[in-house]
């Protein structure tokens, strides 16, 4: 149990832990911690101080959520932390997916470990203004599965806040598991929702995916939170045309036949202008009209779309930055136009360091 | 707390609220529990009496699991239940996502609610033998945000394991969260590990989720869960040549410029032929070798690929069988395979009923 905090098993109505009445009212009857919460010493819970403390140098905390897995928020984190970067401001990027931190590999920093100071935990750093810090360098074993309840995860993410010797931040980038669970509960409390700049939320345009988006709003709405806005991944597949890896024909028996060489030799004869056609494919279903209308159903800002490019996920695979070269066209100039808007909106102005700089 | 398990709070070598030496031993010096522990009563956890007795009518209990989230595994649990149910197979499908509940929308069923009598809660049914339980029947606003802490959400997942009426089930499909945390953990300790007949594993090509499929893996090793294959998903965006929603050309200048009309005229004219083509887009880096690779460096089964096919993804939107019509070709095929080599490898027999039946 947590000084400050409803404790996780506590009747409903619980008083708090620091309240006068704690352990005394009526809605503590039969409440596992009755005795405890009766006895124990009241007061502000000293780590929350020590958090506050840590981060008085740190100008901007954003969260970056999603409500369900897989539609590239990790991604997004790991670009839009090198993208603030390249602009000259100091970064953090902290991981608190405790279960499965993806974070050390799309920054290019697996087997990294933490070093010990007397100032802290030190971040690994990427570059000398962008530190990162996530479970993922704490494992002996990248395969070992850490099976944790949630008051083990909160007491990480609590650590992570109030022990990382993050030095002057212009912006600490938190990248949240999907859900709204203990993790989201406990970066909201620890650091204090007036204190966080506000939540992006990463989504698909699939309905099965703004269904769950919804839910982040709502959770955002309930906490204090402010939304920042909402960024749709993966808005088709933008490929040349003929970049296709196999390409096959259905025979009359219903088999399968690759037809691959012969294909590439018929284009390059018959219709060679194909050669420089990009396809634009719909992957997932957005009849419904995608992240932009429940944006405006929800009265959240709608920051635009990133294709699914598969050079952006190759940048990631391999712990890049995929701004600094031209393979991710489409999609790097997406989420620069992205990234942009978030900062004016919230009235930041650098711009992006140029490519060749 | 839970009786019979290890509270959440506890100390490190914590000898169980049920053991002789609860609150008494000396690893529980300063534990918040002590006090409770050393007073409650001892024996079997009442609640898991029940459960065994609700699951005393279930055959087989599978469990679906993935590392990261948006992998399709919802997906793949809903068209596993339509095939078995196809099957003519007694099928319930539980749905333990508390904070992301996807899958009443994958069976068609939003906006249903459960109903109660005195044999317990009422799945939803899909049809006579396809029952369906999950927390999104019971949110009276589908947008709200269900912000719980482990303890009651494996509250919830006790209550849907002991208060369901099932009735005679040949396979209870347990689609899970991504992760290794509450959700998972419950379920195993709830079912008891020996009573589940084993786990499927859904991830991408992708490298960041195979780093996590290890992670379920040795999850599964620990707590003594069969792992019953790995399921690679989105492998390559399977698709009509000809089908892609817009053509693209960069212009000299570097601006996108729309040449839809113009490509499809061109090859209409030129390369007919095309319009018979299948082009097979890899999406995903897999250039470590997939998921095949992974399965036999870990030495669990390797089920076979599903392709990502947009028409999957809409029958999953629309909360379809992707098994009943044709449009579906190759992943319902794929998805066939995969479901037929895991009930081989089970030795259980009955074939899939005609898609006309």
């Amino acid at each position: 149990m947590e000084n400050g905090q409803i404790p996780e098993n506590a009747n409903e109505h619980c008083p708090g832990p620091q309240s006068e009445s704690a352990g005394k009212s009526e809605s503590c009857e039969g409440c596992p911690n009755q005795q405890i919460c009766a006895t124990a010493p009241k007061g502000p819970d000293p780590d929350l101080v020590a958090i506050a403390e840590r981060m008085a140098t740190v100008k901007h905390k954003i969260l970056i959520l999603s409500g369900k897995g897989g539609v590239g928020k990790s991604t997004f984190s790991a670009q839009l932390s090198y993208a603030l970067a390249a602009m000259d401001f100091q970064v953090g990027l902290l991981d608190i997916d405790i279960c499965g931190p993806s974070i050390p590999k799309m920054l290019g920093l697996e087997g990294q470990e933490i070093h010990q100071s007397n100032l802290g935990w030190s971040p690994v750093y990427v570059e000398s203004n962008l530190g990162v810090m996530s479970i993922g360098f704490m494992l002996p074993d990248p395969d070992d599965a850490v099976i944790w309840r949630g008051p083990r995860k909160n007491a990480l993410i609590k650590q992570f806040l109030k022990d990382v010797d993050w030095g002057e931040l212009d912006f600490l980038i938190v990248d949240a598991p999907p859900g709204t669970s203990d993790e989201h509960i406990s970066i909201v409390q620890d650091l204090g929702a007036a204190s966080i700049d506000g939540a992006i939320i990463v989504t698909t345009p699939q309905q099965v995916s703004l269904i769950d988006v919804r839910k982040e709003v709502s959770f955002c709405k309930k906490v204090g939170v402010q939304v920042l806005g909402v960024v749709e991944n993966m808005s088709g597949l933008c490929q040349p045309m003929m970049a296709a890896s196999k390409y096959l024909r259905m025979t009359e028996a219903g088999e399968e036949k690759d037809v691959t060489e012969w294909v590439r030799e018929y284009v390059k004869e018959k219709a060679p202008e194909l050669l420089n056609v990009i396809a634009l494919n719909e992957v997932f279903d957005n009849s419904g009209g995608g992240a932009a209308r429940m944006c405006t159903e929800m009265g959240v800002p709608f920051l635009g779309k990133v294709p699914l490019d598969p050079e952006l996920c190759k940048a990631a695979e391999e712990g890049r930055s995929c701004f600094v070269d031209q393979k991710s066209g489409t999609s790097a100039s997406a989420l620069k136009k992205i990234i942009d808007k978030m900062m004016e909106n919230q009235g930041i102005s650098r711009v992006l360091v140029d490519n060749d700089a």
